[in-house]
């Protein structure tokens, strides 16, 4: 089985999520600047999951390198992920219209959460099948184990104030944001 | 005519289908934990679906590995096979909006039937088109002689109860998640 | 130029609109099966429309292969066709709830004629960019001649019995369903 | 990095861009001529987004031609254009439907605008990564420097006359319409 396909379909499955997301954000209602003010908070939630569908993507790039073939298990493990960032724009929506509620942004943090964890499967999948070189560069992986920290943190926050809750998903995305270099680095010192 | 156009448009479609079903998950209406309960079902068969068009993908991929050129014959019974997954998003909306009604259960099995017979004849044609190596390696065919057994079963006790006919659906498709490992062992062989 | 990307970017804009006219084949409203009667001419349309899309998929194919660069004439040409085709979907859904209107079924038939011209456009924009083969290849060109006639014939039709328009389009996708063997005869002739 | 999939998802993200704007024409309510009439400025305004979608997606192509490898800095450029593209969408059905108001066609300018802006961040994150090459083609850049002033003019515009506003942004399509011809010169030049 080549990769080809598998980064095909992947790149398609993403690049319609970070599209569909803006099919949320409804056509405002009035033609006045007072029109958007409502769709703030929608906004705000659809930058944060562009970001986040952007960073999947730029990573789920870097992982693919390291592979030459690709198994019946990592076909599965990466179906696995496009499976929670599929419902990326309803929670995003959800939470967008919601931006004082409790349980939106829970679930908008559990549904980064099983998004994260999904992808820790789908590098394990890799790793088994021959990626012993994927495993070296990960090494420590500091990030890949404080990302579900943060959304823990994110998902209690919450209850408490859901812009706490906002503020935790955005730190993930800001340390994500910084390239994930190692693999870079690791790639190139092979090269 | 080359295969790769046909693969990409396919990979289109399917990824398109994929994400497209998300959207008949409408955004929960209220912002409490009880907004999600009534998505239940409808969550439940979008899940279904999303599997069902993983393995369809998964085998696809397969199939079109074994040739290489592409004759009309081929591109329109993969246009006919797009055409049956192309109505998964509707019947999966509806029987997931009526989970204890028999016609939305009964029409979602007729699709997954219509679906499962357009396979078969891309595979016909595909083998027609000097698929040799196919025919031999698809051999028996013990799970594509099942399956539409028991989608018949599925519409059929949709009658009954619905959710014995969402079993044999589930059923179906669990077979399938077994990997295909008859054309990858057979190709392994050739190779 | 290369023609990689035209094609990618053509079959994911084709991808989207056969896939995007299943949105507005709405989830039935009531779970028996009289709720699926009210969609019969939308579905109806729907068919129509995509083996429409799926015909003009499959010549485009045949179209490019002639072609080895792109101009930007070319290109522009085909954004020209894509343009009417994305129209599609929502003249689809228009003629497919009127089942019995002159307008709908009118403007339908002004479509398709503008994506026929738009092909027209774009097949002479590749000739005169050094397709010579491709001149030769068409050659009298019967059905490009026959299928404006028959537009326009359904368009007047329309205005005395919209199912006797239907009937003229349906005819111009049957003519066309027989695959453009020209190109491929004369493509194997050289090769 | 290889450019392969940089290239492959922008065409994903800007083939569903260009089709998703298509959703925003709702099926005309009813069934005679007097029904498209209300359509009549959210159609133009599809027109004009539709071409200034396929004018980045050509530009897009072109620029990208001349680039080898991608670094971080050129991919999260991409990415920031692909999301003030994604606003189209939204930004063309608000002012389509509202095309005598101010505020419709002042925020369409703006996201025209911060497109462009983001177009030129990426030529400059090509240009720093080594793309000597491109520096030199594009020279004065009469057209990316005058466009930045149409915009601006035409968000001006939109509070004396909504339509002055959209001759603005129309004429920007227009100067862009003809083919940057610089770097396919260049290009041949080199070659």
């Amino acid at each position: 089985m080549n990769k080809g396909r598998l980064e095909a379909f992947s790149d398609g499955v993403l690049a319609i999520i970070i599209t569909v997301m803006v099919l949320e954000l409804k056509v405002p209602a009035g033609e006045n600047l007072d029109a958007l003010l409502p769709m703030k908070s929608a906004f705000l939630a659809y930058v944060l999951s562009f970001v986040y569908v952007g960073i999947y993507w730029n990573n789920h790039h870097h992982l693919l390198q390291t592979v030459k073939q690709v198994s019946g298990a990592i076909m599965w493990a990466n179906l696995h992920l496009l499976f929670w960032l599929s419902l990326l724009p309803v929670v995003t929506a959800w939470a967008g219209h919601h931006p004082r509620a409790a349980w939106p942004s829970a679930v908008y943090g559990v549904i980064l959460l099983l998004a994260a964890v999904a992808y820790l499967i789908l590098q394990r999948a890799i790793i088994r099948h021959g990626g012993g070189a994927l495993a070296q560069m990960i090494g420590a992986d500091l990030k890949g184990r404080l990302s579900p920290l943060l959304y823990v943190s994110g998902v209690g926050l919450s209850f408490v104030r859901p812009w706490l809750a906002e503020l935790a998903y955005a730190l993930v995305a800001v340390i994500w944001l910084v390239p994930d270099r190692r693999i870079e680095r690791a790639l190139a010192a092979r090269g």
